[in-house]
């Protein structure tokens, strides 16, 4: 393996996704104009507020088709947060006439402008980050500390980076993906100078892994991944990014140093899977396919997928805990939601073993005894070493009977999930019933049978 | 509960088991009849030996019908083994004409006299227990012991006990019944000074419970019941005793205290199942039954029964190793040796999760990933939060793959019972047609269906 290996393929890369002159001067020229549209709009208000472009494509980080441009528009921190709100709207309508409202931690307008997709978010202009009143209110600072730093030839290692990111499916911090968030991977092309030296670094990585920019942590974080925030040294930037994502990041870092190549940037998905597809790879593994299917809860994506992954740890464990083996499952969502489980094991006997405590323990060996001695029904009480055990009638003795009955509302559901289930009701499939759900999730069924680092 | 209640069931047990005057006056007649052929026979040897009356019809503590000698022959301890165990068997066959040879420590003459099943056995005349050249040694020293403190009163005591024990099924150090031997019982009705004493004292134990009567053990034991013997203080005379057969004890006490009955002290098995009978409890049971059933190694039982466990639990450990859960074993032995298993899961499907090393372990993970990252059979590796996981070809999808396959002898078998399955074979029964072991075990199957503490 040579540099220039690499050196090549970061330069090809680089071709793909550098956006050229026209399209810098294309969006330089629309974010001016929206600045000034907004100085205009806040002409008319009784409050002083200034704008500012936020965002990869105020730092020149953006990749090459990326249509997104960011205003915010700082308000006084004294102002209630009724008028933020009034204000940031009547700007937004104003700038966007054609824009439509949005909801993050205030709503905000949204709206496309010659092309580009824009949001003017309002928010307060705090003296400092951790002084902030809303979330949003953080990332001008984000804006101020990385355009200070980032000069052009680091910001271009900054796009391969994340180009980098989503070739390999850790880019993005939603809850959905869990995985690197564009300032995150900002700040740790920062802290190494560079793509390369980032992942040789991250290539050794032995999580947990801490870096503190500014040396000003005040917290100590659980997550395998720490990057204090310089602007903030109580929040964990990386907070989200899950042990499985910094793994991957590891992984094919290795990967790429070893076998410098361009697809990994870009790497495709697996093929989408028919019915036949799934039935093929279901005979081929041998297990007991179930899922339950149920209306998507109308929720946005961050708070949708930890819901379902939460429901899916829920029924999994029901499933486990009641010897009903779980051998891979996945959680889908559409207009349908589905949580979809793979079984080692999906019948069991109709005695289940059920351990007492040890003879010595009087009172409790005396009151299990007595509990079940008469029992006609139950093989025992007998000794196993010192405790008594009996063998009782088993309440499931197949997983389908758990998961149509009751008893799966004893399990850890997501709120809105059990919600859902409770009053649109659920369906269950088992078996071959479950290929029916390739017409909707053929894509998602592709990655599941393909899974990959 | 009143102490009359007991009183009354203990008087109506011992009228069933205290051996009358004229039980007596044969059995002591006999004895000495015996002797005096043993110091006739010694007269011929060039050698000077004693002869004494050991075990319980030599302390008055047998049963009632029990028909048990036992005669040790004394040497000199300095006479060489070979002169013993011809001096030995000289005696015994002369004693006892029509008498066979047994194997023990050494060989002895085991044979009937009016009536009496007589031991006549050969051993060293040592100055103290710890001195002993062979276990028989040691017999006269616990004869002398117990002798010297058991009267009348107490003698009774203990025969109550040893029925109590022979009732609840814990009487025997033999080690396929791992209980009280007889010297056990003796001693610990000796240190609680009579039979309710110690079931109340047992009620309440919390083992490991140790005595050293002597007050002169120099080890410690990880055994649930110590007692130290008073012939020797490196000896614990409960070593073979199971934690079970404790906790039977325990069990039973207070089941007698709380509902004095005399069943217990004459607990009849559960009566002998037939093919339908098994067949009606594995289908209500809903388990799958497999056997191993081949010739019983000719050992003797306490050589077999250890070897015969042994083989069961490394059966059991590698069916539960592939997935194949266990539900509940035994092991049976006639002609025939059975290993018995009943299965909560008798199929697997026919891929397995086979987790690797975290990514971070860089030189592992390496590894296992290049190992992986080729085969077309496999599903991955992918990554589980930090993990690398691949899904592959299981090598046994159902239990009775594995039994007939070589793998079984990959498991820790008995010595002797893996020698008699490799040279002369087995069988393994799998479902319905284990049912026709009820013909050579129909009353294991009726122990086992209807267990009991």
């Amino acid at each position: 393996m040579t540099n220039t290996d690499l050196d090549a393929v970061v330069a090809a890369v680089r071709e793909r996704i550098d956006p050229d002159e026209a399209e810098r001067r294309a969006l330089a020229d629309a974010a001016k104009d929206l600045e000034s549209r907004v100085h205009d709009a806040l002409a008319d208000l009784p409050v002083d507020a200034d704008v500012l472009q936020v965002g990869s494509t105020a730092r020149g980080t953006w990749l090459s088709g990326d249509r997104d441009i960011d205003l915010f528009v700082r308000f006084p921190d004294d102002l209630a947060r009724e008028e933020l709100e009034d204000y940031g709207l009547t700007v937004g309508h104003a700038v966007l006439p054609d824009g439509h409202e949005e909801y993050a931690e205030h709503p905000y307008v949204k709206g496309d402008y010659e092309g580009f997709d824009v949001d003017l978010v309002p928010c307060y202009d705090v003296p400092t980050a951790p002084e902030i009143r809303s979330a949003v209110d953080r990332t001008p600072f984000h804006n101020a500390y990385l355009t200070e730093r980032l000069d052009d030839a680091l910001a271009a290692e900054v796009r391969v980076f994340k180009r980098f990111l989503k070739g390999i499916g850790a880019y993005g911090s939603d809850l959905r993906t869990e995985g690197f968030s564009g300032y995150l991977a900002e700040l740790l092309v920062l802290e190494y100078g560079g793509f390369e030296a980032l992942l040789r670094a991250a290539a050794d990585w032995k999580p947990p892994v801490e870096f503190d920019p500014e040396d000003h942590g005040t917290r100590t974080f659980s997550d395998p991944l720490v990057v204090i925030d310089p602007t903030d040294p109580e929040r964990n930037v990386a907070a989200v990014c899950s042990a499985e994502n910094v793994a991957r990041l590891q992984h094919y870092a290795r990967s790429l140093l070893s076998d410098p190549r361009e697809d990994l940037f870009f790497l495709p998905d697996p093929p989408a899977l028919d019915a036949d597809g799934v039935r093929g790879h279901l005979e081929r593994r041998g297990t007991t396919p179930v899922a339950i299917v149920f209306d998507a809860p109308d929720l946005v994506d961050d708070q949708l997928y930890p819901q379902l992954r939460k429901s899916l740890d829920g029924v999994a464990d029901g499933l486990d805990r009641r010897g009903f083996d779980v051998f891979r499952k996945e959680t889908f969502a559409d207009d349908d939601a589905v949580l979809f489980l793979e079984l080692s094991v999906a019948e069991r006997p109709r005695v289940e073993r059920h351990e007492g405590p040890p003879v010595h323990v009087r009172q409790h060996a005396d009151g299990f005894y007595d509990a079940y001695a008469d029992g006609d029904d139950d093989y025992g009480p007998f000794l196993d070493g010192d405790r008594f055990v009996v063998e009782r009638e088993r309440e499931f003795t197949s997983a389908t009977a758990f998961l149509t009955s009751d008893a799966l509302f004893d399990v850890a559901l997501g709120k809105h999930v059990e919600s859902t289930v409770r009053e649109d009701g659920y369906e269950v499939l088992v078996g071959d019933d479950v290929v029916s759900l390739a017409d909707a999730f053929g894509a998602e069924f592709g990655r599941y049978f393909d899974p990959r680092p």
